[in-house]
Parts: C-alpha cells; sequence; structure tokens
C-alpha cells in the first residue's frame, strides 16, 4: 500500500517552481474552466474571460490564439485539477476496492467542496458538446474515457485480487458507478443538497456489495 | 392489465383538432425544443428560432412575448412529448416490474430515434441550467423529479406484488435506473453508438435481478 495523501502534500517534488507567464497563463485557465462549468465551453469568449480575470481581451489574445486554442487549454486545464484532486490521491490506496472506492470518494468530494461550480467539468462539457463534434469534444470525450477505464482498471484488480465476482464485465461495472456519480453530481448543482451525493455513496455500495465475492 | 399500445393508437379520442394558429405554435416548440437540445435552452434566442422555423421575428415574437416565455413554453412541449412516447405507451404496462421495464425500454428508444438530436430533453436542460436558477430551471427540473417519482412509485408497486425486496427503497432504486439512462443517453449523443444504451439495459437487469425475490 503507498503512503498516504498527507505525507505527501507538503512539498510536492513534482511541481517545479514556475514563471510569471506560466503562472498568469494557469491562474487564467483555472478561471476558465469555472467558468466553463456555468456558461459551457462555448460561452468562454476571450471577451468574457478577460472580464472574469481582470485582463484586457488583448492581453489574453496574446496567450491563446483563438478560442479553439483558449477552450483545448482550459479542458488540458481542467484535466490536471481532476488529477491533482481526484486520481493521484486514490491512486495511493491498494489497488482493487479500496482504491476504487476512493476514486469515488473524491469526485464526490470534489463536487461538493465546488472546485467548479457547475460540478464535473467533464460532465458539463459532454452535455454540452454531445452535439457539437470537433477537437474540442474529443479532448473533453478523451478524459471521460481515460475515467472509465481508470475505474474498470480497478474493478479488474479487485476481481484478481478475490474481491469482486470474476464474472462481472469491467466496463459494465466502470459504467454504473459513473452513471451514479454523473447524475448525483448534476442533482447536486441544480439542488444543491448533499443527499445527491449519498444517493451516489448508497448506490456504489449496494452494486459493489451485490458483488463481493 | 391496460390494452396494447396498438389498440389505442390509431385514434386518440383525448386529441382534439387544432386551429392552425394552435398547429403552428406546437410546431413552433416542437422545433425550439429540438434546437435547444443543441444549442441549449439559453441559446434559444428568437432570432435563431425564427431562422430555424422559417418565421420573422416580429411573428414569433406575436407567439411569445419574452425569450424567457419562449423557454417556458419549450419545456412545456418538450414535457408533452415525452408524456406522448414514454410515459404514456409505459402506463399500459401493468403496475410494477413490467411498466418499469416499459419506462426504461421507451426512454432508450425515444433517445436512439433522435427525437431531439441533443437526446433526452431535460438531461439536456439540467445540465445546461443547473447553475441558472430561476422559472426556467425549475421548469425543467420540476419534470426530472416527476419522471423520478414515476419510476419509484413502479419500484413500490413491484414490492407490493412480491416481485421486489421490500427493503429496498423505491427513490433510491429510481435514482440507480434514471442514473444508467442519463449516462447511456449522454454518451449516445455524443457517440451515436447503441452500446451505451445496451450499457443500460444490462445495467437495470442487473440492478432488477438482484432486487427480485
Amino acid at each position: 500500500m503507498s503512503s498516504p495523501a498527507h505525507e505527501r502534500s507538503p512539498s510536492r517534488p513534482s511541481r517545479r517552481r514556475r514563471s510569471d507567464g506560466e503562472r498568469s497563463r494557469a491562474a487564467i485557465l483555472r478561471e476558465a474552466a469555472r467558468l466553463a462549468t456555468v456558461e459551457g465551453l462555448d460561452g468562454l469568449s476571450l471577451a468574457r474571460l478577460a472580464d472574469a480575470v481582470g485582463m484586457s481581451k488583448s492581453g489574453l489574445f496574446a496567450h491563446f490564439g483563438s478560442k479553439e486554442e483558449l477552450q483545448l487549454a482550459t479542458i488540458e486545464a481542467a484535466s490536471a485539477i481532476y488529477d491533482d484532486l481526484v486520481i493521484e490521491p486514490a491512486g495511493e490506496q491498494a489497488a482493487g476496492v479500496r482504491r476504487l472506492r476512493a476514486y469515488i470518494e473524491r469526485f464526490l468530494d470534489h463536487v461538493q467542496e465546488g472546485v467548479f461550480p457547475g460540478g464535473c467539468f467533464f460532465v458539463s462539457a459532454m452535455g454540452e458538446l454531445g452535439t457539437h463534434p470537433g477537437p474540442v469534444r474529443d479532448g473533453a470525450m478523451a478524459f471521460s474515457q481515460r475515467w472509465l477505464t481508470l475505474l474498470a482498471e480497478q474493478v479488474a484488480a479487485a476481481q484478481a485480487a478475490g474481491d469482486l465476482d470474476p464474472v462481472a464485465d469491467p466496463p459494465q461495472i466502470a459504467f454504473e458507478l459513473n452513471a451514479y456519480m454523473v447524475l448525483g453530481n448534476m442533482q447536486f448543482v441544480a439542488t444543491s443538497d448533499p443527499a445527491a451525493l449519498d444517493r451516489v455513496r448508497r448506490a456504489a455500495d449496494a452494486r459493489l456489495s451485490a458483488l463481493a465475492v
């Protein structure tokens, strides 16, 4: 088993010091990702973002040559936030059921904490972009696919460890667990009622208990 | 058990003949509902809709005094479509597990048939409006709540009939079944791959089998 999160967090050796230009770009993209969960990635105009971050539109244009470039960079920034808050910390748990549950708990925490005001960035993006083919949708879909793969890998690891029924299909179970998270996230965003997130926990418990051997 | 759909469909006595004005309004709202699943309810400007239905903006303005009025009427129209295609036909099945499965099948059919290009109107609306409080969001949420209530009622009916475990919590099971539908719908819209809808069927089968007594 790997070390718990608090042993790693004080200094993260993988983070190098950023230059001012980079820090500014990162700060702009964090704001862009937050804004995109409210106004949509398509609502992410350079003008609106300039307002939100207090920069001139031409200053922003120097960072991102086009709206599409800004959208793609925003998806990358959201992926990085997700890695930091959900995927890496959960990765510190033992492979299998523990890590699977940690993915779910970390996901629910980031929704409840309002990291993005519109809930999970990728649920928001997928809802918006489903009908809009192109590189921006592809970028968001690639992340969702990666997330489903991570969940399926941990189902398979749990089966290999003898903890879950070997007959179950890992991608199918990943779909089901992710479905609970996606709906719980949408309901929480619309109602601010943590009961929606408890439903996710209960659903995942019931599903994993039914598969336990 | 009630009569099958084909016995009722040739003439629907509840439908009265509409006047030209009403028919035109209904046609406009059907197009508005379709458009809203692609461009968002917020993207539903009178100008864009006028383009889509081939009317002047001022002609549309005579029907709907404001954008919000148009949005609310669109939600009502989408509810009516949903009633016609999903809720009423499923209601012809016996209460309990049969009707529950019919709700799911009809829902998946309407997604696969592309009744709305962006998939389920209400998933699309909830994804967009979660962070936008107001009467339009309330209207969409009320429909989603009604749908969850219908599902929970059929879980309870199946319990009363001795078909499902009486210990299960009907609103929780409704949440889980709806979660499969919501995610399957989003994946199908983004990929056009019916495998996403098969995942929903398999998930619902597994969940209902686990609860069968």
